[in-house]
């Protein structure tokens, strides 16, 4: 997906949050929205939009000299999704369709996303996306890839949104390769991230090698390419996977909730909508 | 109120509606905001934000050779106002203090206010605002000062808010000096909006001599400043001015809703919240 207009402000308001978990002070604060303002004003319109905020956290880290802005914020939603995770399997085990149950959790957990909001509330939204009804609705391809597939690449996205995947990936009767990013970036899950919810006792964890938001190949390392490349089927999760990887092929199934208006407009459904799409 | 850095993502927002709205195309809308972004890396903090959003209209009105972008928005706000005109009229005749009826719909009609939302529901918030508790509630002195007053200077906000003032206008029984900007900026009232809801009839028209939003004094004519010296007791209507007169003092009296976070957290109460406040 390529980059709007209507991103732009969203980046500064990114970087102006980014800034103050850093715990930078006003200058601070201010000379940094400066530099992003510079920056913005040269970028090419081809990058997509998680390509330009990975940039500009770039900036922010090497700016305010923190390598990881989001970590306690990552480290609260994580907190905050393991308390719910008994409640979660309960939900799925008391299913009459448990992997259509587990799908529908692992979306829910899709509103954990600081790039775009900073409060939310989670069980209200597992209660919500359990009852809602998809403005997508991909998923008789999903169910009977699932059925074929040797294996899954499943491309994370959030810290805490790592515990409702967790809960797919258990009702899953499949070997899942569960890729987190390379480096922080937003409250983007990491190694950390997924080991602290016990992601490597349900899934081989792999790194894509890079610190963008969503997974920019040309940004991974080679060996996550490769895996990319040989997996028979991929899930991957939230908006920023869309945005990257919304060109990228029928081997892919977009699991989101549609957060952001211009991500509704491209997909055409309204914000709030909950996906899942076929590439 | 200073600008606070929040105000950024949002003058970035606000130039790029304002773009759409004079007809421009992407390319025209990109340099326009990469304008802005220059223009916001020079300005002085102790600015104002309506200050920095009035320097933005007049770069976007001038780049895009657009005198009045707002206009037909202007002009659809009034219509759906004027509507609403009877049954606003109605409500008055029919409270036990047609005051209080009549200045809660003062601030209902100030959700009128397309720098911040492009949508609202107009009747809607008039129910809501009946209803409501006031945040701040100054309405005492208010009705005391009122009694007091030999006239009053009211200082307009938006187009189609004007219906409601006039509403307010033609409860007190007091000579008003309706005051409105000296050219288009965003959707505030000018003269033109003023005399399509027949304002002249209730109020004596007069122009702030300025094209910055809310009322920045050293931007208006020597006449408008000399009438507000005078002034003995003023009606500020809408968050901008707020933000430009805050610190005008006691002869003023603030009526708005809260809708932006900024002035929210400045005036310390919630987003949503009617403030009847005096200064």
């Amino acid at each position: 997906m390529k980059i709007y207009l209507d991103c732009y402000p969203c980046f500064l308001r990114q970087a102006l949050e980014a800034a103050r978990m850093a715990g930078a002070d006003e200058p601070g604060q201010r000379h940094l929205l400066e530099q992003v303002m510079n920056g913005l004003s040269e970028i090419p319109l081809e990058m997509t939009p998680p390509e330009i905020a990975a940039n500009i956290h770039r900036l922010v880290r090497h700016e305010l000299g923190h390598k990881d802005p989001y970590r306690e914020a990552k480290q609260n939603s994580t907190q905050q999704a393991l308390a719910l995770y008994p409640r979660l399997k309960a939900l799925v085990a008391q299913s009459d369709d448990p992997l259509a149950c587990a799908t529908r959790l692992a979306i829910a957990g899709n509103i954990i996303d600081l790039g775009l909001k900073l409060t939310y509330d989670l069980w209200e939204t597992v209660e919500r996306v359990l009852k809602q009804s998809f403005a997508i609705d991909d998923r008789a391809a999903f169910r009977a890839s699932l059925k074929q597939a040797p294996w899954i690449l499943y491309l994370a996205d959030n810290a805490g949104e790592t515990v409702f995947d967790r809960v797919l990936i258990e009702t899953l009767d499949l070997p899942v390769r569960y890729a987190v990013k390379g480096a922080p970036i937003l409250n983007d899950a990491t190694l950390e991230d997924a080991l602290a919810v016990d992601l490597d006792r349900a899934a081989t964890l792999i790194s894509t090698g890079s610190d963008a938001p969503g997974t920019v190949l040309a940004d991974c390392s080679e060996q996550f390419k490769e895996m990319f490349a040989q997996a028979p089927l991929i899930i991957a999760k939230g908006q920023a996977n869309y945005e990257t990887l919304s060109q990228a092929g029928s081997r892919l199934f977009f699991l989101l909730q549609i957060k952001c208006p211009v991500i509704a407009r491209d997909v055409g459904v309204p914000v709030g909508s909950i996906v899942l799409k076929c590439g």
